[in-house]
């Protein structure tokens, strides 16, 4: 495959540059029987869209989801679901600058090496505004997901830059700018990334993911372990650079009398796991730790090199987020439930007999 | 696919468990013409194979490799190459405790309730004794991207347990039991591995993998990105719980302008990126570090459950590595000369009419 | 992967119901350079779309498409195109008396059992309406291989009904509403087509397909093969019953000394194998025949159940076709398309060191 | 993919040449909980290998399968399931003469032009001996649609040459060297095939392949129909040049009343769909019809050219079946099972939930 689908059973193909007509997705494999309007969809493309507080870029970008195929009287028919969102607030001249040089740090000189031609507008494929397209399919599968087996998935920034936040409460994600589980340090956050911003800077971004009510037994050993197809979702997420799960890197220095998870009879004592022993679920909950790097379009001069190879000194202007980490969360989520969503079907296809000893994966943790 | 294939031009399907007759893989879609022998893959199963210090597992197995099928007179002929590896050491009854019981932290518990039964001897196919077929299958990828592009793969541990270990030079690397490019500490790891050896218990590890000479253009956006496919492979390798990409973590903290890496006409000036830039390899070297998490299998008692779901307390008797992650560099390097290759070729699929304005992918940095 | 996706390289994933807002296609994997336009596609969608004349359905439809990406300033960028094509003259109450049974012969009852949902509406997703994305997708893979290779794909209807056709010059294929290479038979097929729908039943259709500058090479043994990736593209398409690769079942009565092709240094005597030997391609012309059923929309009553299972009398009312293979022309030269490309492209990954010892695979014959 | 693994869920990976050191696959994805031993495969070996009759080629194969792995206590464990066949019978000598020339109709040409390089030792991996690892792969699958759902696949020759064959009775099949389901003309066609083997010639053969007890609702539209990767399947045989399903080519002359199958509340009246409609398993049988080419490898002697480009006159001694049809019934019969256990598999995947209204799928007609 060339690259641009996700999932073996439901596998999800997007398209789309960021200042081209439209951009989108077909799901194929999205059981059908699935109740599915556009609202289910558009309140996961709004909690990522752009333009929403003076902390992310200011494009103005309705996201406004249509679906063109696979629903039939609300419900999902088994067919394919394509899902298409015009453009509508591309500039395409905020770019022009960029046409002929590389910005340190980004896409531009990777893209043109690649494939001898680059849409430079916006980035165009390698712009973030390509998540979108994950956002509107990974709302089909968390949709189905919370409806067939409980499952929740929740994402949240742990850490700006140098500030470290701590968790306070999930209640709090949705009301601050920052996808951050807390209340007591958003002011403080503010003033953070004001000053970033100011200084024509960005920074980095680490988020936490984590889901809850998993169906044992999912993923395919060995090489489609639970964790290799989560570690290959999140590093496919724009600008992510780091992918930890349970323990992370903490394992290193731990002792296995520490970190394996001892058991008892009333569930697990520990989870170092993070969910995932030997690539398969174990119906702990999934943790999983992201980097996101600083974004690469800034306004500070860099020097870099045209596509003749000259020296040029850059600096990038127009509308950016000072921080890609930040609506990272939506992104991650949809990530995760992609993966989670495939392991369900591989893992029924090959254990639904009940006939068979095997367990019921909709048994949660 | 079910979960055992790697790649999808030069793909790899293992099989085999840790005490049945044999394990092995095919390759599919290794290019014709590649002169190659048994002694080609031998090299690297005896990097990798147990039994070769005190700090490793003793188990004892030769690990030779029979070609079956895909090399005629000496070179390959673009058919499926067979490997076969014969167990030669096991010794079932060392794991007859565990055949009703769960070890804490070990795949044995996902197992039985994803499949319904499980080959409990060794782990099965849980086991890292699998691994030996992913070395085998790149031991031969390996060989063809020297070939092809000098690439050069080089994995070494830089920390056991809380002993992180200096980078000497390369040269040292093969010449102690740690896979360690250091000189100066190996007494006192040595010393540390028997401390933890003695107290039965079990450490992590932490791996550096790099690789250079690496054409550009390599990586397919936006899903199968070259850092995607690595996190993918990294994590796809037993007790690996965390992956990052060049700077990794250390992105969080850092700003834009320090991350971004800055360009000249004479090439980039540092190498936050660790050579990958929007999925796609620039050039530059790879760069890689892997968290591997101490062994599950340990002789300290421990609290678990058997498969009627009583309490039982487990201790882990038998040959085990103290440290798993002190066998993982020439499985990490197979893995990532595995995702290498596979990118080269989709890479070629879809540039190699050189009279498209499209760099020569044998163009190393 | 789940059905709707064609191919491996160059890979096609199709949406859309007959009678849903739209359909269409992502294409992945298209190589980057090409000079891409709507007119380019929409030359053959107007060769396969309905209301041409009056022996093909009279439904409107202009079938005009929208190229929504991977395609910058009039040259594709080597990312998604995704191609969209607008329904515009549904007429649902068309429909209405066949929402509730099945019809004979008409993939109602299977959908209905598969999914336990259906789109009834002009047959949801089974309707022929279906195809107009595989040909829009067609016409990208024709015209890279028409300007990479010279390739030329040219289908013609050879029988209809009864009606055997005889071959008079490719000339005449487009100068008549049956896509025959023939003149002088047009107008007693004209009356026949008359009397077939007059008698409100349908009648099936046999096709010839052929290819010529086809590069040697291509076709990737031993499941993979050209021929068999041929057979599968045509038996996907609506109604095809039957495949044959050069002879073809004539083959049966033939003697091995007068199927196999004798070579000589100015090339082959014959070309009983239909240009693929082993799998793979030889060079020579490419020759395919295939068999479409009668369509099984008909006026005429015939005996059905309903969705409960009651026995119920059914006539199909509405806008059909009464001889679906003749619109299947360019529908069987847009799958061979992209067999074609997908071939090539992955016939390139192998072999395009030309340092290697293999022939160029532009080498016609 | 490189071209070596046929199916999805139920993945079989081959390998193996005729000349060397042995032949084998790996399954992957087969559900745990089989039970399985070494003579349930052997069974099916022994129906296709070599040395049976007069009218088959004389190499002496035991085609002795061994089970690697992913079977333990008797049952298979979810994990891959490597098979293994031996090669006891090369005599590398009767092929010398062919090394530098291809033999017409051979797949010698285009293997040497594809790749550069040819393992020309009995026809290397283009050897119809490459079937013996699907026949062993088959064989699990057969048993696993067998116990699942009591699907029954029966294979037998209808036409040798110019000889058509009436069906007698499913009970003959196994009473002589043809696979033919008659008796009475069992003396004719020995005379025949003697006559065709001292006349130094080959003849080709047809097949008809059916199966029973198929679950309602296999079959994945739009491209991955169940006939799509059934003619797959079937045209990935060697030497089959023609593939119908149902009707099949019959199906052009007919009209839609007649070829539509009518459903009454008791069942279908007729079978002209061949158990599939719109892609998709009706719970019908399944009937196929397959062409097989004359062997290439002649003793007459004819024209062709050395790897030079040289005119040669070549007459191919040695073991050769002169009938290569002959031996084809238990691989179509392998391939059929491999095609209906992955659709089953997908299929489960998408609607074991059966609280969607949907019909169990182990329901059969």
């Amino acid at each position: 495959m060339a690259g641009n689908t996700f999932g073996q059973l439901f596998s999800v193909t997007t398209f789309g540059e960021s200042h081209g007509p439209a951009l989108g997705c077909i799901i194929d494999g999205c059981p059908p029987g699935l109740a599915l309007s556009e609202a289910d969809i558009q309140s996961d493309l709004d909690r990522r869209k752009p333009g929403t507080s003076r902390h992310v870029t200011q494009r103005r970008e309705a996201d406004q989801v249509e679906i063109l195929s696979g629903v039939f009287e609300g419900k999902t028919t088994g067919t394919p679901i394509a899902l298409l969102i015009r453009n509508t607030d591309q500039r395409s001249k905020d770019y022009g600058n960029i046409a002929q040089s590389f910005r340190p740090g980004h896409a531009d000189y990777a893209y043109w090496h690649k494939y001898g031609i680059r849409d430079y507008r916006g980035g165009g494929r390698s712009s973030a505004r390509e998540t979108a397209a994950r956002v509107a399919a990974g709302a089909v599968a968390k949709k189905w997901l919370r409806e067939t087996f409980g499952v929740e998935i929740t994402a949240y920034v742990t850490q700006i830059g140098e500030k470290e936040i701590a968790f306070e409460g999930y209640e709090w994600i949705a009301q601050n700018p920052f996808f951050a589980a807390n209340h007591s340090q958003i002011e403080d956050l503010e003033q953070y990334m004001d000053s970033v911003r100011k200084s024509l800077d960005s920074v980095g971004a680490k988020l936490h993911i984590e889901a809850k009510n998993i169906p044992l037994g999912l993923g395919e050993p060995v090489f489609d372990r639970l964790d290799a197809d989560i570690a290959h979702a999140m590093m496919s997420i724009n600008a992510v650079k780091g992918v930890e799960i349970g323990a992370g890197f903490g394992c290193v220095s731990q002792k296995g009398s520490e970190h394996g998870d001892e058991l008892t009879p009333q569930g697990f004592l520990s989870n170092h796991a993070g969910g995932v022993v030997g690539g398969i679920s174990t119906g702990q909950d999934i943790h999983i730790n992201i980097a996101v790097k600083p974004t690469s379009s800034i306004a500070t001069p860099r020097r870099s090199i045209d596509i003749d190879g000259n020296p040029v000194e850059l600096a990038t202007h127009g509308r950016h987020d000072p921080c890609v980490g930040l609506r990272a969360a939506p992104i991650a989520e949809a990530m995760l439930a992609l993966v989670l969503i495939d392991h369900a079907l591989r893992q029924r296809a090959q254990n639904a007999d009940v006939s068979v000893a095997t367990p019921d994966i909709t048994r949660a943790k």
